[in-house]
């Protein structure tokens, strides 16, 4: 990821500043989307002059942010550090690598070349042509770490997809009779509400929705996050439900009971005003028999798409397809919340980033719902090999975060 | 478990050296059952004169050992750290409260009182009457974490009983043709080993040892114990094997091709001379019907020992008869290693002090085998909860210490 006229020789002061630049940009992981959380430092002779991160689409990006309040005197001659390469296009709002040039910046330290095709190195030639010294690759990993889902789509356009199951010690995601409140703890579901926070979708199917009558909503309080300029429950947007429906489960009148498809609340609730304005809030995945008439019959609920590509004539729905639908959405971070077959069918497309996997302390026993139904399989060598990459406890229960190993 | 005439004033000498004569006592966790863990401490003016433990039934005690070195000149005065009240009966060796007497020793603190009915304060009585001080229960916590099977056996008349299970994420034991091999990797199957060298017996089922043709022997090589004093290899116990046969389907025919029953081998090689010398080295359980053919037809192997009275004519299997028949065997520590079913009972059965759970990062699908068939439950309120008492990785795998909760 490095280019031939940069070095990549940091000082301390680098490592340091860049550190702070990526502590920045997190604090815009609630609510950039579709945009990536970004970072910027401005400092001259070793005095940080100011501070900035994209906190929301269609507002400043991080070096406008961080040189706002400075005069053309106080920048000229500094050194900005940016977790990602600045913009060159003319956007919502102007390139950022101009803004560099007028407030005469005078080197530019970047982590990472920002893969997005607008930019992808037209940031980092703006910035040489206005005679700036550019370096890049400057903690790299850290700034690729803020932004899975949005170098997902930019580098193999699909999202970053998070599943998630919370089992018992043997593996259960339910009783027999489909009883499944609650196996995990309040800690481990306020869990939950941080990772549907952090995604732009949530996928689920139209059995778990009517079962639960679930709104899979983010409840901001239960974040437990406290930024200083960003308003969490103002700001945050609302994830996008997806909801597959392919037995046309879901009727408007079946939908007028739910409180997923809640209208009037989704337009007057504080946590509701939320949702990206140009984005629908709920996605309606109907088969192909029930496509057109759903369109009709779902005119009067503004808050509601109808779609249907994600279910293919032959072989009925089709994660590859979905993938690609999310793609056409934007959608950076998607987060599954099902059943045990679609977490199967996810699993075995091989789409899953991260299995997200909330084991409670609890057994569950015989003829409960297995957690994942692959397989079956003949031999261990067919088995889903996994890559545990994090265990913590949340409450009683445990989070794993899984990575499965994908065969080609 | 104080008494009226002890103090529970403790100096920062006291702490240091009641932790040392714990850390002696644990050498001897793999050599000393039936007998518990002992570790005691000789100071005078604040220097350390004598360690010792206890090593191998049959052999000196901690305190005897401790004292071993050192003249009446030395010891007179001097305070003695026991983890655990000395003995005050004759045994194999005289007793323990006679000898520090003898010593001269001025005080004796101790962490705990011996729940065995021969010891049970005759101990502290037999030195308060030579005119020793005693104090009781300093790092009494630690002291009795020392001998958890020696502790259960003395106070609750059975075995402390570990379960032991090797699971997928979706809490599969093998897949549904019965292949198991390998779940979990060889960290957490050498981990088994250290289990296995802490416990005097291992129960398990002719199935499994038919299935894997398992020797279920201690391997001290793999240990990874080093001890200056004590000869691990020649000095360590393998644990009694007892293998439930119901259905009779060991036979001498079988018995013969199966490593478990190798009388050649149990009497030549070295991991196997030490079978702690008065008893049998596997106990082989038959129902009624099958009972007296078996005793005329093992007669052969010297080893080998058959039983039937943990099969009840009514009910079959008993868990708790079995349980009865391990403390007539003096077995401190039980290590259960089978199949779903008698990890079933066992846990139905209430009788289980820790469920050792090894979880490989792999998903084992559907068809596969339930870890614990419990139930059915038709409520989340009638699941079995578990208290997780630790959890670890071992190599690719996560080791859980989980202690059911039970209820009654």
């Amino acid at each position: 990821m490095s280019q031939n006229n940069t070095t990549t020789s940091f000082s301390e002061q680098d490592y340091t500043m860049m550190a702070l630049a990526i502590k920045l940009a997190k604090k815009g992981q609630y609510t950039t989307t579709p945009n990536p959380n970004v970072g910027c430092v401005i400092v001259k002779d070793g005095a940080i002059l100011g501070q900035g991160w994209h906190q929301k689409s269609g507002t400043g990006h991080a070096e406008v942010n961080a040189l706002q309040a400075l005069s053309i005197q106080q920048t000229a001659g500094a050194t900005a550090y940016v977790t990602l390469e600045p913009c060159s296009h003319y956007g919502r709002t102007p390139p950022c690598a101009l803004r560099l040039k007028e407030a005469k910046i005078k080197k530019v330290i970047v982590a990472m070349l920002d893969p997005n095709p607008l930019v992808a190195g037209n940031g980092i030639a703006m910035l040489q042509e206005a005679g700036i010294e550019v370096q890049i690759g400057l903690l790299e990993t850290d700034a690729r770490a803020l932004n899975p889902g949005f170098l997902s789509r930019m580098e193999r356009q699909q999202p970053h997809v998070r599943l998630k199951l919370a089992t018992s010690v043997d593996g259960k995601i339910a009783l027999h009779n489909g009883e499944s409140k609650w196996i995990t703890g309040p800690a481990a579901r306020a869990d939950v509400q941080r990772y549907r926070a952090l995604s732009c979708a949530i996928l689920t199917t139209a059995k778990t929705v009517i079962r639960d009558n679930a709104r899979l909503n983010v409840r901001p309080e239960q974040l437990n996050v406290q930024y200083e300029f960003t308003n969490i429950v103002t700001d945050i947007r609302q994830p996008i439900k997806i909801v597959l429906d392919g037995k046309n489960k879901i009727t408007p009148e079946v939908a007028s009971g739910l409180a997923l498809f809640d209208c009037n609340m989704a337009k007057n609730q504080s946590d509701n005003r939320l949702t990206t304005e140009d984005k629908p809030q709920v996605v309606l995945v109907k088969s192909e028999p029930h496509f057109e008439q759903a369109t009709v019959d779902f005119k009067e609920f503004t808050n509601v798409t109808i779609v249907s590509s994600v279910y293919n004539k032959e072989k009925g729905f089709c994660v590859s397809d979905l993938i690609s639908h999310c793609n056409q959405l934007s959608i950076n971070n998607l987060w599954v919340e099902a059943g045990s077959q679609l977490s199967a069918s996810f699993l075995q497309s091989q789409v899953v980033d991260e299995l997200i996997l909330y084991m409670a302390p609890i057994i569950m026993g015989k003829n409960a719902i297995d957690c994942i139904p692959l397989g079956p399989f003949d031999s261990m060598k067919e088995t889903k090999s996994l890559n545990l990459l994090d265990y913590k406890m949340v409450g009683d229960d445990i989070r794993f975060t899984y990575q499965p190993i994908n065969k080609h």
